[in-house]
């Protein structure tokens, strides 16, 4: 341990910043202050916030404030990376008192990939052992993560946009009407599920509106049955051949994940993401302060 | 032939009105007047305008017209469903003046499905021997319709929000800003193809946010090649074995879906969809006039 420090998980929408005492969270809040709603130039005076509210600590800056639209953009490390890799390429945007961490990219031969933030939970769970080595992890969310981390190196990973998909339907698309209802773990959901491991996206989708036309399901079952749709179809394209997912989550996405995995034949187990998060950025400290 | 009349094809946003005379098309008018443009009520005087600019003759109306929000909703035809079948389901809402077509709904057992315009398309191209008995028919669109014909019925069909879903990611997602350009057949559209049939739609959109952000993709690519994805995975879809389609369908789309089926390995033939409509839309009148 080198001293505390806050942790900061500054996403795009939302913030949550631990004030971490020997390796634990002596205190936690979470607000709205995504980086959407911080001013460009505002970062420092939000700083200086935070730490007049949970200490004159050093800042530790995780997720999308490290993106072109934060406080500062910090290039991506390039996957296979561990912890020391992430350590490599923080930037110190006050010196010894505010540091930004850099994301991950992938550049395999047949797709991109990126994430912001999600690494120090992925190597975090990793470090911890709470999944075994190799083990397939998932992080759920507006656009859900899977990597496998072998030997304490991100070595794969994959994003879908599951989550901003519903969102779009929901707010934007003809099947606006269909997508009400409490999404709830019954029946509807399951069959969704179903459905999406057929593959066929653009036409369950259209099913489901003609279903909803035909009368033959339930109203208010819509957003279930299309919630378990886009997850379904999420976790069967993912799914590795041990059928085993380290599900790294909250409620409610970790649960409706998990469902999804069992309706298909597999295991899910469930890693706390604060407790992730916690560890992940905890290690990293240790390398760079 | 029993006479001259005008053949609607009223969509939700468009509408194309045919005078036919001895089968064939005397005068054609094609404008923005989609049943949304028609206040409840107003469809009498809209078919009135119409027959004030193409003669004085009685209206057969096709497609989003007999939906809830149309002139009048006229109920489905069950699939198997012939011409016959489908004169059987016409609604007279000024009689001998106006008729409104029914659309065509399928139940398979594991998925509804609707259409509203596009069989008479279908029924029509089938009826002249456009296409074989039998052979797999793609109508491309906002949502695409994939339908076998056999012996002059609707035997199945399926359809993709594949043009609405390009539509939603353009206008409102991340994706936005990665969406520009024109839509060309290019490498990048041919990629997206081949990406597509991957079937990891969910993921593969997000790749084309990371290529943009690590500019591992020429900028103004990015829609030809998402567009490839999209129709892509439709295509893959819905390939049948023989991997033969017949495209019923315009510029731009048309190409595109034909291109993207050459990508596949398969054949596609190009149907004009204006032929196939006046077709089908001939054989329904003589059927109920």
């Amino acid at each position: 341990m080198k001293g505390d420090f806050i942790a900061v998980d500054w996403g795009t929408t939302n913030r949550r910043a631990y004030r971490i005492t020997a390796g634990r969270a002596a205190q936690l809040e979470r607000d709205a202050h995504g980086i959407l709603m911080v001013a460009p130039g505002q970062f420092p005076n939000e700083a200086a916030a935070l730490r007049a509210r949970l200490g004159d600590l050093p800042l530790l800056c995780i997720g999308m404030v490290g993106s072109k639209r934060g406080w500062r953009e910090v290039p991506y490390v390039e996957a296979p990376a561990s912890l020391e890799g992430v350590a490599d390429g923080v930037r110190w945007v006050e010196p010894e008192r505010a540091a930004i961490v850099p994301g991950v990219s992938s550049r395999a031969m047949d797709r991109c990939d990126v994430m912001r933030g999600e690494e120090i939970q992925f190597l975090g769970a990793n470090a911890a052992g709470f999944a075994p080595d190799g083990a397939c992890l998932c992080q759920p969310g507006t656009h859900s993560k899977w990597a496998r981390v072998v030997d304490g190196r991100i070595q794969e990973f994959s994003t879908a946009l599951t989550g901003e998909f519903f969102s779009l339907l929901r707010d934007h698309s003809l099947l606006k009407e269909v997508l009400i209802g409490e999404i709830q773990l019954n029946t509807a959901f399951r069959e969704g599920v179903r459905e999406g491991c057929r593959q066929r996206l653009l036409s369950s989708l259209f099913g489901a509106r003609a279903a909803h036309l035909l009368g033959a399901r339930a109203p208010g079952e819509g957003g279930a049955y299309v919630s378990g749709l886009l997850i379904g179809s999420d976790v069967h394209s993912h799914l590795p051949p041990a059928n085993e997912v380290y599900i790294i989550g909250d409620v409610p996405l970790a649960p409706l994940y998990a469902a999804a995995v069992l309706e298909v034949g597999g295991t899910a187990h469930l890693i706390d993401s604060g407790a992730a998060f916690l560890e992940g950025a905890t290690r990293l400290w240790e390398l760079i302060a």
